[in-house]
């Protein structure tokens, strides 16, 4: 974990510029032994350029041998004990979809559902519905009430929605209703006697949204999952005295940005070169740029090794439109490994590319990837150690100690 | 050390097999300037195509700069911080003789000795005395009691038995009795006042045992250390949720193996090709193999580099029989390093050698030694870092949080 404290002793004033690129899931595996990885097949001059010039290194996610999830594994690498700090989905959700959340606020991850006469689930996603449908939906739960505390129904994306209670003395240790399998959506249990009260009242919630959805098809039902508050970390702008935010277009990095307290930036498009661009347009108003590129993580869990090359050519190709911006300190890396191999997350640590004018040594890397990262002269670090490294070669902090 | 709370949390069926080979003290030096270490002067055809197949990398046995004995080094490995969790010689030679410690007990190892008419030991291993010899003196030992409390004499290998005080209220931290240089074993004093019962009982066995040995010879009397009670360490099966079982030939490492948890196999044989039969014999029964190979350390202890060599060209030639069992992860690597050049224990990392075909990523090694190790994908780790490694590479767990 980042050393919040020592930190807070070390700020100097600067008006350097700090850009985090995160392409999801970045870390490969090779096709056949000993062959390269998505990023090492990837044709990519302008990364290979700002390898040769700056510096390689290998990050461990969270911890050796564990394949984090991208809620974890991002705030690991905004320098917090992902372990430590644990989030909940609903949590993550609701601030995606930019839903100021409250510290009375008990957040859950909503799924509409397809039940058969029996009330069992024939489809978790409801023939993954359109965004339009859901809104629709929504808006039909938005009039249950329920006694003494708030109901928010919120739509986020396709068959996904989310559901916030506030009040007080709501209490989030509760189990999800999805069964994960061919059987009814199960009620909501507490886990602990605290949150017993809270159950009650999620599962009149469900009642009355049954009523409602009965008659619908085939968004017929519905399931709740990941029921959690706000887990108050420490704000990012304040441990790293950084005016900071994050562009990216999935909700759900929006929303762990926001909850390390982190603006968003809205834009329009959804391209590497649109979020280059809306850095561009932003530069002046913030020190720290976190971009999100979600596309080398769901080609990853494709398993189709080609296409995760081709999303890597493709942030490559608008990478020189970035640089004009001449940040002080450019990384390049991601949050996790998803090896089109394995079809999904991995342990494996990431390549970090970091390039800041002046200030990195000489090393042996002469292209962006992980064999190369092996040589590198950042060495292996875990990914908490990450911003102070950002702050460091930012020249954003003094000299500890005389 | 591993983090058992969050693996808790983390397993997924699997039937994966995991074989941790362990060559004792298989770190090494080189005898000139730049010279290869025994690892690398062996011909291992067998262990260098696995390196190239695989990844290799270098691991600290216990802290930097820290030449841990195989009970620590050994506590290292299986994931435990070895410096929090201590064990006691005695209760390590009790368990490797497969006596059933409880947590009543207190075990030392014992020395039958030689010592002159001055009373004064003149040799601390009675000149080696064959173990069928042992046998015949503990059980002139074993007729001995004690008021309130139940003893066991047990022979060990040539001079070494074991002793075991059971009652309540025993307590472990006691002296040694061999006084390390040429005069009278010691009395047993207590290290804290709660001690001195357990002390008197101990002195009161020590002086009936003198007088049942006094005319024997050589060995005419006795030398008890490492007095220690089971530590009650976390079960390596429970924690590791895999059946586990430990192929070795040494009591020690069977004693190490038995205080987490694993189980024992028996075997008839001492050579490596004896032990991966053992292997073999019981592959459907186990998910988990510690192979412990003892002889790489005994020729490090001798200072004899060739020796050593040879001994890991053994276990390279035999190697293809265990490779035929198509593990899914198969780990070589040391607890420690005894450099011949030392004849001694060691501090320097351990070469380590992880092979999981489709999962690991390429580097430069193109054979199993310390300087190649540099070179590897697998980086510089902690050796509490290998078993959270080998569970992940053995597909075992599943992502940390969303």
């Amino acid at each position: 974990m980042a050393d919040f404290g020592l930190l807070h002793d070390l700020f100097t004033p600067a008006t350097s510029k700090i850009v985090l690129l995160v392409m999801d899931g970045l870390g490969g595996l090779p096709r056949e032994v000993n062959g390269p990885t998505e990023l090492e097949f990837a044709n990519t001059p302008n990364l290979d350029r700002l390898a040769s010039e700056g510096n390689l290194g290998l990050m461990t996610p969270v911890r050796a041998g564990i394949a984090p999830g991208s809620g974890p594994a991002h705030l690991a690498l905004f320098g917090y004990d992902a372990v430590e700090y644990q989030i909940g989905r609903g949590v993550l959700e609701s601030l995606g979809i930019n839903f100021d959340l409250t510290p009375r606020d008990v957040a859950a991850r909503g799924n509409f559902c397809t039940v058969d006469a029996e009330g069992s689930i024939t489809d978790r996603r409801a023939g993954r519905i359109p965004t339009s449908k859901c809104i629709e939906l929504v808006n039909k739960l938005r009039p249950i009430t329920l006694p003494g505390i708030e109901v928010f129904v919120e739509p986020v994306q396709d068959y996904r929605f989310c559901l916030v209670l506030r009040g007080d003395g709501l209490n989030a240790h509760l189990d999800d209703t999805d069964p994960q399998r061919k059987a009814p959506p199960l009620p909501v249990t507490a886990r602990v006697p605290e949150a017993q009260h809270t159950a009650d009242l999620v599962n009149r919630w469900i009642a009355q949204a049954r009523e409602i959805l009965k008659n619908e098809s085939p968004a017929n039902a519905l399931t709740l999952r990941g029921f959690a508050v706000d887990p108050g970390l420490p704000r990012f702008p304040d441990v790293y005295k950084l005016r900071s935010t994050c562009v990216a277009v999935y909700p759900m990095y929006k929303g762990v940005s926001k909850l390390v307290g982190m603006d968003i930036v809205q834009f329009e498009g959804g391209k590497p070169e649109d979020e280059f661009k809306a850095v561009a347009d932003n530069w002046d108003k913030y020190d720290f740029f976190f971009v999100h590129i979600k596309y080398t993580d769901s080609r990853g869990e494709d398993g189709d090794f080609e296409a995760k090359a081709k999303v890597i050519e493709g942030v490559d190709a608008a990478l020189p439109q970035l640089m004009t911006l001449k940040p002080d300190v450019l990384i390049v890396t991601g949050d996790h490994s998803t090896p089109s191999a394995m079809k999904g997350h991995s342990w494996h640590p990431l390549p970090v590319l970091l390039h800041a004018p002046g200030l990195t040594r000489r090393d042996e890397c002469k292209a962006f990837g992980e064999t190369e990262a092996i040589k590198g002269a950042l060495g292996r670090f875990p990914a908490t150690d990450l911003m102070q490294l950002a702050l460091a070669y930012a020249k954003r902090l003094q000299k500890f100690g005389a």
